[in-house]
């Protein structure tokens, strides 16, 4: 499955109206998925006349890697506090919210984050503003490890090799309502769903949620490391080449032609409605993907050739 | 089950704290479900500064029965249009629509409405704002009625005697995903939940949505209709009373001395906090309950002897 959207960065004067009769194929902006931008009379007229790049969720990017000042202070902290080990998802989690994917995620949800992405799919802030937010970003623990914790307000998470990954401060423990959360999440409980084998019907009876201070950027160490921009290098990357729309491709599978006719047809069109300079931003899923997907390797190297470099796949013109 | 809730209706100038070590028990304003109040930075503070009765979720109070003098023209027009049997619960539902109890919903959902719910457990209306709605509101059709209706674009609702209820006008025929539905309602697909049973599993395979004019009040002729108040005579009723704080309890089950408890230590509480006048909305859950549920007329008339009256245990002081 892949999945194509927009983002306009400036205000186009469209030389030529929109056609119409694309419209069903086309994301245009008044498409984007409202829950990801804030609620409210006039939001939809708001979202053509941005200057610039859009805000991120919650109006600032979270970054939770500590400062290098700090690093060997928490370090050593960490090593005082009661352990979990986290699986390899997990730690994707934790890649995931150290750069500020699931902005304004702090880290591991609470139970208040997790019931309302379980039931609005979406979580309101202080400011009474709502951000979208479908998919539980939870730490599951199971029976022994809350009794480890015991009433420890916080707890290091390490990797298999019991490395400290990560400290997370002010904890919640809440009962993991496996059912529910799979409900809710997928509409239905039928069996053989990846995830939820994976992660969820084998994971612990407990969830626990707090702030997480992560000791160093999460690398994987597969030679890829190097194409997985952070949001933080890619908004850097889309203002050094001065785009004024930047376009999504998301995918899961090989890139096939299908996908080139959607990109470079998306790319005509932008052109035609007034924007000077769309960018491309290709991403190939990492991470959990089904059994019988094309491994991320060899997906990222298809891409390759005499053009790769830093930000060849990731970001293309 | 039972739930107890606040609304205030004036600004009160409290003469005393609100004791912080009950607040678990008790619905304070800043507690009712945040998502029946619009959306937006402010609202929170807003809801106790609001003087009068509440607004209707949507602005405006919905009311579906027609005109007394269109009522001829529409009854004919019903006459010649592809009908629809409506079930005991369907009529139901008719019913909440057409006093408002769902405001602003002007019929049965359209698709649209129907997965902002399922989703969002609210809905988006056109400035914007976001209201309540967090169970489908839907009338399921088999694939022999679809077919009957065929490009018709309204069809009309009647009653198991064939007498026409309602008109249903621009209407929209989607699927009706049972057990997405049953999941994301329920939060679990269990067998056995006496409403999926009687209405969701053996309902038809379609959903049909559209804007309904309903040709006459929905009148049930088991004698408790007189108890039967409308959102509108509701608010009559408070504003007759001048109330300046409204406290509901709304139940399934006999009322019992605990139910009492929970109700003049409410009404007690908000005396404390300034309230001059607040009014109990008792309000006895009607329509389909459990199978061992006691009925309806019973514990209706358990609430009677002599202070009986229309109102009497609809709203009581």
């Amino acid at each position: 499955m892949a999945t194509i959207s927009s983002l306009f960065l400036k205000t186009p004067t469209p030389t030529q109206p929109f056609p119409k009769t694309h419209k069903p194929h086309f994301s245009t902006p008044l498409n984007l998925p409202r829950s990801s931008r804030k609620l409210g009379p006039g939001s939809v007229t708001r979202a053509r006349i941005r200057c610039g790049l859009i805000e991120p969720d919650g109006g600032k990017l979270v970054n939770l890697v500590v400062e290098e000042s700090q690093k060997a202070q928490i370090t050593k902290r960490a090593l005082s506090l009661a352990q979990i080990k986290l699986s390899k998802i997990d730690i994707q989690w934790v890649h995931v919210l150290s750069e500020g994917w699931a902005s304004p995620l702090k880290g591991f949800m609470r139970e208040s984050e997790f019931l309302q992405t379980l039931h609005f799919n979406s979580t309101r802030l202080e400011n009474g503003s709502v951000v979208n937010m479908s998919v539980p970003i939870v730490l599951a623990i199971d029976d022994f490890q809350k009794n480890q914790i015991g009433g420890s307000s916080r707890v290091t998470l390490v990797d298999d090799k019991n490395n400290p990954i990560a400290i997370l401060n002010d904890i919640e423990i809440y009962k993991h309502n496996k059912e529910e959360r799979i409900a809710r999440t997928w509409g239905t409980t039928v069996l053989g769903l990846p995830y939820a084998d994976e992660a969820i019907i084998n994971a612990g009876n407990w969830l626990i949620g707090g702030d997480l201070e992560v000791i160093e950027p999460i690398k994987y160490n597969d030679g890829l490391d190097r194409f997985r921009l952070s949001p933080a290098e890619l908004r850097d990357e889309f203002t050094r080449r001065n785009a004024d729309a930047v376009f999504a491709f998301q995918l899961r599978n090989p890139v096939h032609n299908g996908h080139a006719l959607l990109m470079t047809d998306t790319r005509r069109r932008l052109l035609e409605m007034g924007y000077k300079n769309p960018v491309l931003l290709l991403h190939p899923l990492g991470g959990y993907t089904k059994a019988d997907d094309v491994p991320l390797h060899w997906r990222i190297m298809l891409l390759g050739g005499p053009g790769l470099n830093r930000t060849g796949p990731a970001v293309l013109t």
